[in-house]
């Protein structure tokens, strides 16, 4: 082999050997990984979170995937005819529309599964109706009925339990039952947030549109890598936090207070963010971590 | 107790007791119901069949859903401003269809997993591609393309043991991919018929909208209750079965020759017929069973 | 089918689904069946208790048969040339009638394994000497030693357990060792509700030959279908409960004092007693019930 | 401690390691033991017998005990005012004698059980009624009819490792069931052997009141240590063998043909005999052993 | 066979059943025995011991061997030209030192190995280092350096119950890794105390050169036979136990605290020793017993 | 991030998904890694061989290590006085040698032992006398007496089995035990082929000191990537293969037809040749394969 040659490959090598501790330290942890956003649509990025998804699960991880539908939802609305409605950012949802969304949110869930199976790993793609994982209530949006938009409940993780004991890489697209068994539409990050905390997962991963959580939203430099619980409250508290990012750093606070170790924002639109986040000790995006977790990536 | 009321229940008991040498003889077999025809349609005769795989299920049966879509594929194809097409009794399946039958098949399957949910039962809806289970390739129609038609080249029933196992009611859509990984839509029938012979199911329930097979299809009292394989395929050497009948009749004898014990064509019509069927020595439409099986039904 | 025929045959599906939330409710729970009196001397309605045992084995429930020796001991005392005798309603039991009693009551469990095996269903008969299911000491009655009558000090459950997860139906007569590993005779009243006890059965139904518990002995009206254990004190309390009915309703709130949830008094003398109570909403007997537990039957 | 003392306690230890190759070779080893005659009879051999079969199971092997109701049948038929019939060695079963067989027979088996307990080990006494455990046909002694006499037509050894498995020490009488499900009583010896031959078990002992079998019956010095299933053969052949021991030598044939490693006459008189015979190389009675089984007792 | 011959058949029997409330008692019990001295040295005294544990394992319970090197470390330390340096009666272990103790220790391990497979059982040797069993931290002797001796921080058994699970006799050498994963010497008694604390064993057996502890060391007749953690700590504090003694009584008084049921002082010089304590009632050496252990042996 | 920085993160998360489809591939397969030369001798090197291992180990890989002593035991016999001494390539191995060599080794692979758990993987070494692994005889060189120098007529891979369930790395050196019970050094070529072949191993790779195999040795551009078992026969057959790849090559050859998939001869010099051969299509070294076994590396 020539020298050049010789060099390029060492340099493979250690790039797997880099990854030895993070693979010995969250070897058979599960990962909830939600997946939305740009990542979502275009088909390169698609394939890149797909790959690493079934990488995690191929070294030892266990991750549960729960998607959105993005903006497939709102084609098939118009495409029947109908024109989709927003109030205070959550879609109304008749019945007509519930049907649409849950037909295309399980065809999304579905093809997730082929892009795993083509790389030889068994997934199945489940509602929260299967084995009656999700259960939920009506939602109202500042007392508005918005129609069939549910908030969960109960979550009865049994299902996903059984399904990683046999191997599977579970997908869960955010639809559940209420007590009358109707059927409701969820929002994705409180449904993997919900899911996250059921089964005490050792991460969260939400891939975003953003780059991560700014201290101050206007300086784009104030990136900030990791932050703890007891920080991000306060940066809620600063006031600085605002538009979409401030549920989600409200979920992200409560995964943490109820089990989960580590809940990372990654920017989706780069092109293994999940990888490089868990492999590498450049952190792509902000980490918010439990107090007794110590700051170890990202120096 | 007043005396009549007595009656009454003892009569109950009676009925229960009846069932018991078939809930001894079936108990922990697998029975494969393709679900499809009128009884998908009217609402009361859905709720009926809900209710008989559900109990039997409960009382330790092994039951596997197998489901069309029925009309709903047409009426989406419909409101999405397209134009069903059938050529030789098959739709043809351009890639817009595939999609619309792809979303209506799995809400479908999500609507009986709500079904059987309400009567406490976990259940699980999944497709061909969840763990690999259909393998196909594209099916000509007397050499024409059709587009995503498959037929099934092999199963890998992987899925269906292991949900079995952890005590789901499965039940199945249609839908399978070929080697690209490329999405098909399949005949219920066909795929009812292959996973029976793949899981060795003791029982192939098919929920038709006719009263069975008749000896002489003009004559309506020749409906016939049980028929060995053998006289099944001298019934077709015939000639006198046609229409509808005759792939499903030689689905029936493809099965039995593959190791399912026994094939029951039932008028799905009949409110409970499948418990009917199993329960009582009354039987509903037509058995078609192996060589060494005895007819001990219907007499 | 003709339609009067029709008519009967749906009749009888509705049967099976009307049992559906029973089996569902019940799965898996134990259920200990004290088997005596009438219902052990009528062969017809031996047949019908049996049915209803196997079939509850059958459709999920864990069945334990607690029997007792009834008119065969003092039968076998008298033919060997013995005459039984009585002490305050207990059996003095010296050596010689130790012997029989042990004698006829495993018989009489072999007799009960024999017709639960013609219904294809396997069963163990076993005395509390096994597996050291029963450890005893000696009973006096009233001060009075009435010779190997004990009373149960211990159960240990575990053979029970072995067994249930084994699959078999177990039949248990009430004979214990004590600390000296000497034979005693059980009531077998005191047997079941001790065994419901260890093993936290679901419920404990008395086979007995009264149609149940009255308000009021004297007004044949005043039948009581269901009562919560702080009831049943209540009418203890009343001094209107007296003969045979007072140790068995004690034992009864016992039982439910000690985590059984439901303890039936059932009318042996009715075919079916056991099935109807279990699975319809017509109840034979009286339920007596925790607190917590919510009145559903005999509406 | 004395000198003396010191070598009378270090024998001790020789005798236990002496043990250990036999230990060895039969641990987790099944060994059917054929308990009757004197054994059974005298209190202080059938003591020994108990502590001899404890000890084995304690050490590793999975003893099953086979026993016969000896002397009591015929006490307990005097004492119910008949009497008793034997026809050509086989005793006249009447309906009457068969029912008090029955007590008699699982009586034993419940005096045995808690022989054993009292050793600390768990047993559990069953007959061939119990898990289906023996089904018989009627036997006829030279073409006549002598009532309830069966002989085994199937062995379902399931409850036997079902109990073995649970760390039960199985102990059977030999009643069993023929296929109208009436009671039959069975030659113990049959019994044993059948058994044997259904768990392939390591060993097969018959306790017996004869020193071993005699090259010539005459000659009380020729009795045989070991011989082959072959040198067996040639015995019978030679027709020296006579009376009692022609059925069993052939069961003993019989049961090294069918899988059984190696079949023990012992002389059931001997304190520990069944001891003596396994752990030390001082045999006692006769071993038959197949062809391929080498010969190491008894040099 | 002779009557001479027949009485010491007879008694090598009852030795046998003497064992069998022992064998009872500690069935699936752990023992620990540390092993060394002249038990270790003395070929035929080494066969003994070998023989004892093997027969332990055999018959049910699971010992665990804890050994040291004996002479052999200082005679393989002089053969490399080096010079055996003691330290207040702990070995001086520089970087050489260990490097030949470890290779030692390990090939001690491995002849016990060949020992115990001579007699057909399955032996594992290990050092501390395998499966991280043992953790250390530098042992300072009076304040001084002395090397790479260490004292044990932690205990990991999980290896130690997979090999029992497996049904392997583990063997351990007392070497472990410190935090800096260097290679520590570890005195074998702390290691085997460490372990049985560990593994909650049932007993712990020191094979040692004494003849067990003595309530007035001048007084050969003081030999204390049984004496509870109570008195042994009484014993300490009366100063009369001096010498080697004073640190083995202490680690015996703290196995007892921590779990252990039982440790045992053996006089490794006598032949079985091991096995004359656990099997006969004449006890060998010193037992220390916790407060609620019964005294039951060397009445 | 920087967009150098950037683009550099990528390449690795490139390098990670390359990996996938080798991962998948070999996902819980065994690789049996011969362990010696350079890679043993070299600090760096051997770092990286442990690396590489444990990394293997942590993706699902099954490792087993079979290892040498290398320079060690000539070392210590040195140190002992001796003389190394070789006949054919053989060490001449008397008593004490094997005594040197069985320390050395030992010692060896706890040492491989303690570098693997510092990357914080659970490993355990034994030698082929745990478990009776390796069973010998004693091997002539030329009919000379060689001494304690065995080949292997038995594995018995139980004990190997056991280690992997259970999750620890196994680490073997190359001693195994004759009938005799004495102990003998192996060849640790030979050890790692049986070893392979005994585990039906996936893979078995040789860390050489050489470049792999060359088509004509006197030209350094001929080194062979990969060749088929019957092109490795044909090469043997030309004749162009000598000095220590001769009995290297029958060895690989050996190993394939016994049902190893693929053998590798790499460069151990190479730090991390294990990883770069498996994880990269760069083949490092020489690959011999099965017949039915298709190239694809190395193109």
């Amino acid at each position: 082999m020539e020298e050049k040659n010789m060099a390029e490959v060492l340099e493979k090598a250690e790039v797997l050997i880099e990854a030895l501790p993070y693979i010995q330290r969250f070897n058979r942890k599960i990962i909830v990984v939600k997946y939305g956003g740009s990542a979502m649509i275009d088909e390169e990025l698609k394939k890149h979170v797909i790959q690493d998804v079934t990488l995690l699960k191929l070294v030892g991880f266990k991750p549960i995937i729960v998607h959105g539908g993005g903006k497939e939802i709102s084609k098939w609305v118009e495409k029947s005819g109908m024109e989709p409605v927003f109030i205070n950012g959550l879609r109304k949802t008749d019945e007509a529309t519930m049907e649409i969304a849950e037909m295309v949110l399980n065809r999304v869930g579905k093809s997730l599964v082929t892009l795993v199976e083509e790389l030889g790993v068994k997934a199945i793609s489940i509602s929260g109706k299967d084995g009656g994982l999700l259960k939920v209530q009506k939602k109202y949006s500042q007392g508005k009925d918005i129609g069939y938009v549910g908030e969960i409940t109960e979550v009865d993780p049994k299902i996903l339990y059984d399904l990683l004991e046999k191997d599977f890489l579970p997908i869960v697209c955010p639809i559940g039952l209420d007590e009358q068994f109707d059927t409701y539409n969820i929002n994705a990050d409180d449904a993997a947030c919900a899911i996250a905390k059921a089964v005490q997962a050792e991460k969260l991963a939400f891939l975003t549109d953003i780059e991560g959580v700014y201290k101050d939203p206007q300086d784009k430099n104030s990136l900030i890598s990791e932050l703890t619980v007891n920080e991000a409250k306060e940066l809620l508290a600063s006031g600085n936090i605002g538009g979409g990012m401030l549920p989600k750093l409200n979920s992200c606070i409560d995964a943490i207070m109820n089990g989960v170790s580590r809940v990372h924002i990654l920017d989706g639109r780069i092109a293994h963010c999940l990888l490089l986040e868990i492999f590498t000790n450049k952190g792509i995006g902000t980490a918010i971590l439990g107090e007794k977790e110590t700051k170890f990536y990202h120096e």
